[in-house]
C-alpha cells in the first residue's frame, strides 16, 4: 500500500491507509490505547488494542480504516489494524515533549537538540527558515539576480581587523571568509547583479543574544545604481515579497506562536543616523554620544519609533560616518564624513547592513590609504576596479536575526540548528 | 528614463531607450564607429560618432533610437545620441575578449577571473550553474524535502582519517566539515527529509581534473525508506526534472557549447560493483582487481556501456564491497560483506555517492567497533540512535561536477568561480 501523508488523510475517509511516523504521545485508557502519530505533515490520533507493544518516540508503519471525528484536532481517528515499529526507542527521552511549551534553558534546548527538535513548536522555527530560504532565492531570481558560490577558504581576511579564524590549509596559512563582500563586488563586473546564500565566519567572543561565530548570510550586490536609495528600494521591495510568501506558506508555523506578519511597507522609514540619534534623545531621552555609532538599546528605541510614527517594524538607518564603515564603502559627495552606508532594522535589531561602494580604482586605493588598510593579499580585489566596474552596491542580511525576530524568540541561537559560540563546538 | 534591457530591445523597436552595459567590442568605421555594448540580457550593436571617446571595457550609459536590423546579431541596432561613462577601464586588458572562444590555459583563466569570466562563454558556465541551484532548490521542495543549514565548524571530523581541515577556535581546535553526513542524518529524525546546499571542505592533496579542495555539495537524506533502491529511485526522478529545467530555461548557455541536454531515463540503470566490474573486463578488457574499488578509467568505462547499452549518460553503481564504505553504511542482509551503497556516475565520471545508512543503534556501535572507529567527538551523533531514528538513506552530490559533466569541461576547476586547490587560495 502506498503511504499516506498524515496531512492528507482527509483524502482516505472511510478507506484504509498506510501511515508512517513516530509516536508522540500515548494515553492508555484500559482497554484502549490512543497513539498520537506524528509525520512531517501533522499528527493523527490512533486507537490501537491494548496488546500492542509501542513506546512513545519509536517510528512505526500503522495500517487501519481512517474515520471523522469531530472531537479529534485533525478531525480525523484512524483504527489501528496493524502495528509494526521500524524503529525501536531504546531509552527514555531525557526531556518531556508532551507538553505545549518545551520551557527548558537554551543550554538544554541545544545540549538536546536532536531531541528538542521534535517538538512542534521548535520545529517550526525551521520550518519557517525553510521558507525565508526558498522566498530569498525566489525573489532574487524575480530580481534577475544570478546566484553565485564563493570560497570560504582565503588567502587573507576580507575585512581586516582580529576577527576572523584561521585555517591550516597546506603548507600554508588561510583564513575563513567573514563575508563574501570581495567576491559579490567582484562578480557585479561580471553578472551585474548577484546573490549569495552562504557560511559566514566571525571570530568576535561575543557573549550576546543576537550574536554567534557561524551564520548563513543572505548577500547580494547590484549594479549601475544611481545612488544608495537603489540599494534600499530593491531590498524593499524584496523584502516585501518574501514576507508576503512567508505569511503565506507559514501560516501554520506563525500561528504556533501567535504571530501574525506584519505587511512590510512600500517605502520603509530611512532616516540619516544623525537624526535618528537626535529623535532618540528627544523622544525617549536615550542620548548617544556624536561620533558614535548607535548602541543596541539606541536601535531599540530606533525600532520604537519606527512602530509608533510609521506603524513600520522596519527601519532603515543610513549615513553612517566614515570612521565607522569599511575601507570600501562610499563617501557622501556632499559631506565626505558620511557614507552612503545603511543598516536595516527589525523590530529594532540589525538584521542588514549595506551600502553604496567605491567603484573608482583611485578613489578606493586613495580610501584604503586613509583607513591605513594594506592592499597586500587583495590585489587581485583591488585591481580589478582597474578594468571598469559600474557604480553598485549590495547588503548582507543575517538569515537567522531574521527568523529571531520574526518570532520574537530570546537568542539568536534558537534559529539556528546547531549554533556555534565561544564555548559550544557540539553537538 | 527607465532603463532598457539589451534582452528586451525589440519591445523599443522605433522608440527612444536607454540602455546600461559595458563596451564590449569596438569597430571603427572611420566617419561611423560600432560600439557592441553587453549587459547581462544580451549585446547590442549601437553606432555613434567618431567624436565619441569611449573604450573597450568602458561601463557606460547609452540613450538612442532602436531600429531594426537584419544585419545585426541581435536583429537590433541603436543609434547612440547620448553616452555617458559611469566608469572607466583605466587599463588595457591583459586578455583578448572578442574572440569567440578565449583559448587560455587553465592557469591564465584562473588568474584573470574576474575579467575571463566576462567572456560568454566563460559567464554560460556560471549561468547554467546557477540554474542547476535553482533547480535542485525547487524540485527537492517539490519532493517534500525542508533545506537545512548545519555547521561547517566541527569539534571532531565527521568521516574521520586525514582528509580534513584543521581550524584555530578560539581556545580549542576544530574542523571543517567534510560533509553534513551526520547532521543530515539526525535530521532525518525531525524533518524525515532534509536537504543541503553547503561548501565541503577537503584536504586531501589531489591533482586531477576532478577534485578541488572545497566545493558545493548538494546533500539529501530521506526516512521510512525500504531499501536501497527507494533513493536511487528518488534520486533519479529528482535528477530527471532538474536537467528538464535546465535544458528549457538554459538553452541559450548550453548552445554556446552545441550542447544538447539528454532526456533522463525514467529507470537509470542499475548495476552492482561485483557485475560491471566482470562486464568491463569482457566488453572493453579493462581488468579491475577483486576487492578494489573501481578506478577512474574503469568508471569512463562503466558510462561507455550505459550508454552504448542503455543510451544513458547516467549509470548507477550499488553494492560496493564493506571494507570500502563508511562506517555508517548499512551492509546487505544476505551479504555482510556488501553494502546497500552507491554511487551515481554521469558520463563516466561519479558526481554522487550514497546509501542506505544504519538506523540501529546497536549495530551502527558494532559496525564502528569493527571498523575501528572511536566515538570520541561524536556521542551527540551516535547517541540520536537511541531514540528511534527511522531506517533511512541519502545521498551527497557534487554540484561542480556535473557541470563539468555537462558541458563537458576539461577540468572542474573551470565549473567553480575561485577555485581551491593545493596551490591555489587567490584569488
Amino acid at each position: 500500500m502506498e503511504r499516506a501523508l498524515i496531512g492528507k488523510i482527509s483524502e482516505y475517509e472511510g478507506k484504509e491507509a498506510l501511515i508512517k511516523g513516530r509516536v508522540f504521545n500515548i494515553r492508555n485508557l484500559g482497554n484502549i490505547v490512543f497513539l498520537v502519530i506524528q509525520d512531517y505533515t501533522g499528527t493523527i490520533q490512533v486507537v490501537v488494542d491494548k496488546s500492542v507493544e509501542v513506546k512513545t518516540g519509536d517510528a512505526v508503519v500503522v495500517t487501519g480504516l481512517v474515520k471523522k471525528d469531530v472531537r479529534a484536532k485533525s478531525g480525523f481517528e484512524m483504527k489501528g489494524e496493524k502495528l509494526e515499529i521500524v524503529s525501536k526507542n531504546t531509552e527514555e527521552l531525557p526531556i518531556d515533549l508532551s507538553k505545549d511549551d518545551l520551557n527548558l534553558n537554551l543550554a538544554t534546548l541545544l545540549d538536546y537538540r536532536t531531541l528538542s527538535l521534535r517538538h512542534p513548536k521548535v520545529q517550526a522555527i525551521f520550518k519557517l527558515y525553510d521558507l525565508l530560504l526558498k522566498s530569498y532565492e525566489r525573489v532574487m531570481r524575480e530580481y534577475d539576480f544570478t546566484e553565485i558560490k564563493t570560497p570560504k577558504i582565503l588567502g587573507s581576511a576580507t575585512e581586516g581587523g582580529a576577527n576572523f579564524f584561521k585555517v591550516k590549509y597546506f603548507d600554508k596559512e588561510a583564513t575563513l571568509a567573514q563575508s563574501p563582500q570581495f567576491y559579490k563586488q567582484m562578480m557585479v563586473g561580471v553578472f551585474e547583479r548577484v546573490f549569495e546564500v552562504g557560511s559566514v565566519f566571525r571570530a568576535e567572543p561575543h557573549f550576546t543574544t543576537r550574536h554567534v561565530n557561524e551564520y548563513i548570510g543572505l548577500d547580494a550586490e547590484m549594479g549601475y545604481i544611481n545612488d544608495l536609495y537603489d540599494i534600499t528600494k530593491t531590498l524593499n521591495a524584496i523584502l516585501k515579497k518574501m514576507f508576503e510568501e512567508i505569511e503565506k506558506e507559514g501560516k501554520p508555523y506563525l500561528d504556533l506562536y501567535n504571530i501574525e506578519l506584519p505587511k512590510v511597507l512600500d517605502e520603509i522609514p530611512c532616516i540619516k543616523l544623525a537624526e535618528i540619534k537626535k529623535i532618540i534623545k528627544e523622544e525617549y531621552g536615550h542620548e548617544i554620544p556624536e561620533g558614535t555609532d548607535i548602541d543596541p538599546h539606541g536601535e531599540e528605541l530606533a525600532g520604537k519609533y519606527a512602530k509608533e510614527k510609521f506603524n513600520s517594524d522596519f527601519i532603515f538607518i543610513t549615513h553612517y560616518p566614515w570612521s565607522d564603515r569599511p575601507f570600501y564603502t562610499m563617501s557622501c559627495k556632499d559631506n565626505p564624513e558620511e557614507t552612503c552606508g545603511f543598516d536595516l532594522l527589525y523590530k529594532g535589531l540589525e538584521i542588514a547592513s549595506g551600502g553604496q561602494r567605491i567603484h573608482q580604482y583611485d578613489e578606493l586605493v586613495a580610501n584604503m590609504k586613509k583607513k591605513g588598510v594594506k592592499a597586500q593579499g587583495m590585489e587581485s580585489y583591488v585591481d580589478t576596479f582597474k578594468y571598469a566596474i559600474p557604480p553598485h552596491g549590495g547588503w548582507g542580511m543575517g538569515s537567522e536575526r531574521i527568523i529571531k525576530q520574526m518570532l520574537n524568540l530570546e537568542s539568536i541561537k534558537e534559529a539556528i540548528l546547531f549554533p556555534r559560540d565561544v564555548k559550544r563546538l557540539i553537538p
